[in-house]
């Protein structure tokens, strides 16, 4: 089994960097550890940076994302203290588009399954060999067999939990991590949604986030204690606590109903480098995660598959390697960016168990300053649109 | 021994205070626990916004600033990854004024001395009396002779030390801190400074400040241990520290030579919550103390003051005291606006000994957001000049 690019991971990095590198002639074979339709099932991010529909566009998967995608020109942070929206439009030209991740991997594969390219799934034991020479392959066993799969390059687009990482020799990688003493408990729930804007409320109760998946389809969020488990929370004790973190107009607003999911995610920052080595390339959750509150992991997993697959195509259109080359130093630059503002709103909005009453008073004195300084919230919203790629 | 305003404090809040009420009509006598000569031989702070020489300005004392003090238009910040001016000018239309908190105390006594208003200096058992009432004092011992001082209200200008924030019942004040774990050594040297520009530089050794007092005066500071003692510090070390700390380009160019001063501050951040209570008010150090990394001590004391100086004037105009009920609120408003600054540029230049890898990405990912984005130095320069009164 022979191709140019070998991509391990069928969630929407892989994917997409496997289009942009159809588009440009380049084959690929995908290998994904899960079926399809668990892959259709995670619930994730929903929020999409300007830049990352540009990239759907450039894919020819744009269609579906305009048509359904919701503008979302602003998004409002709420506490005890402040009430202000951040107006991405005025502030930036920009906006995000609301728009679920599970969409965006529907129409990848639909688009995929058009190119006729391979994709394996249920693929395990897959394992990046040789990366450090000029002739790389993966092996993987796939229904029963062991196989190979010989390639120029390999795309290690597979998460935190891929193998991808573990074969950059662990002398050779520093991993930076932090985790945050709390977590998310989040809830889809087919009701309309409670505003159409996004709103963050940081509250003496802690963090609570009211999103959306589309008109019909809420998503929202009370931050939890780690020991929490989702059978702690009846739907119910959700939907109290929720309104209780909630400025009173809004909570008097919210449409409730049973949940169809339920889970907790802990936060987390975490970045591997280099995000490259010999022939080994990582995009997206591979080598970064980063906590919810910015939105940014399936963004910044989009910035570094528009930086890989420029990289790619220049490789083969020339045969120069060094795009190539400098792929994880450029990638870095952004994600360390995309880290600092995702760490900053962590801090700005969440309850900490170990706050003074010095540090309360200063997180007060933050959101002050930003519900009043339209330097400080131009600086927001150009994270929070996207920064440059 | 009567007047209208008792003032607690002969350091620049107090005097300043007592010009601006002078200006008004008002009259008041100022009691100083040390010697005229003890305060204007203590070294302090050097920039000031240009809201305080406004301030200078409307007291009649502005002369020698405007004549002696030296414009910055920019502060240079400077990093193992990063070296960048901040444009106050060109962000704020803005400045501030290098002139030194000796020099404005000098210039505020002598024009004390002209209008005759009373100074005691060498006061002991300071106490303000009955702030609860509508006939407060102050009693005190001078030359020996326990005194009274009546009057309608007292202004609590005398530092972190003094007596008059004590006089506020425990219960009814809440003290908030932070201590960061480390001081600057800071020296005072005849020397050209090495730049017109203030240089913060954030090294893996900690951080150092290049400042100035005047062309032939200047103030360099380096981070030290908590531990360390001046008597640590000869001279020859401090410079070869310092210069450590600097770009090659600019400790080339340092021009050393003894230090006629050399002490060391901790760093710290406290607040005194209300500021007010009964008859006394408080102003600066006695209510609110920052790290000096932003340079917001003085400046910060000066804001009080004028909101103090006008609710004061207010009172004694119409007889309505609702300026001095709201006195507090109002100074506390733009006191955690600067704490908050005031420790955000704290956090982001010096190193902290449990600093993670993480964290210290973070960090340089900070410093290389504000090198290129032009929000977050506009928001940094609105700080540094002076947020309005």
């Amino acid at each position: 089994m022979r191709c140019q690019v070998a991509i391990i991971g069928g969630g929407p990095a892989g994917l997409l960097l496997g289009q942009l590198l159809h588009g440009a002639g380049i084959d690929t074979i995908l290998l994904e550890r899960r079926s399809r339709d668990h892959v259709l099932s995670r619930v994730r991010a929903g929020v999409l940076e300007t830049g990352m529909v540009d990239l759907l566009d450039a894919a020819g998967v744009g269609e579906r994302v305009h048509a359904e995608g919701l503008i979302h020109n602003s998004a409002r942070i709420t506490s005890d203290s402040a009430d202000f929206s951040i107006d991405f439009n005025a502030l930036t030209d920009r906006h995000v588009v609301i728009y679920g991740q599970t969409e965006v991997t529907r129409d990848l594969y639909e688009a995929r399954d058009a190119t006729g390219a391979t994709t394996l799934h249920n693929c395990t034991n897959v394992t990046p060999c040789d990366i450090d020479t000029d002739a790389p392959h993966v092996s993987f066993t796939y229904d029963g067999q062991s196989h190979r799969l010989e390639c120029d390059l390999i795309a290690g687009c597979d998460g935190y939990h891929g193998p991808s990482r573990q074969a950059i020799p662990a002398e050779h990688r520093t991993e930076f991590e932090k985790t945050y003493p709390f977590g998310w408990l989040g809830i889809l729930s087919e009701t309309s949604p409670v505003a159409h804007e996004l709103i963050y409320a940081s509250s003496p109760r802690g963090f609570a986030l009211c999103s959306q998946r589309n008109a019909n389809l809420s998503r929202y969020y009370v931050q939890c204690a780690l020991s929490d488990s989702p059978d702690d929370w009846t739907d119910t004790a959700f939907w109290d606590e929720l309104r209780r973190r909630l400025p009173a107009a809004v909570a008097d607003k919210l449409i409730i109903g049973p949940s169809i999911e339920k889970s907790i995610a802990p936060l987390r920052s975490f970045v591997c480098a280099p995000m490259q080595w010999g022939r080994l390339y990582l995009c997206g959750d591979a080598a970064h995660i980063v906590p919810p509150t910015g939105a940014k992991g399936l963004n910044t997993a989009a910035s570094d598959v528009a930086y890989l697959s420029e990289a790619m195509q220049k490789y083969y259109d020339t045969g120069e390697k060094n795009r190539l080359d400098s792929y994880s130093a450029q990638a870095l630059a952004r994600v360390w960016k995309v880290q600092r503002f995702s760490w900053w709103m962590t801090n700005l909005l969440h309850r900490f168990p170990d706050q003074s009453r010095f540090d309360l008073k200063v997180q007060e004195a933050d959101l002050a300053f930003l519900s009043e300084n339209r330097a400080a919230q131009t600086a927001l919203a150009q994270n929070y649109v996207g920064l440059p790629y």
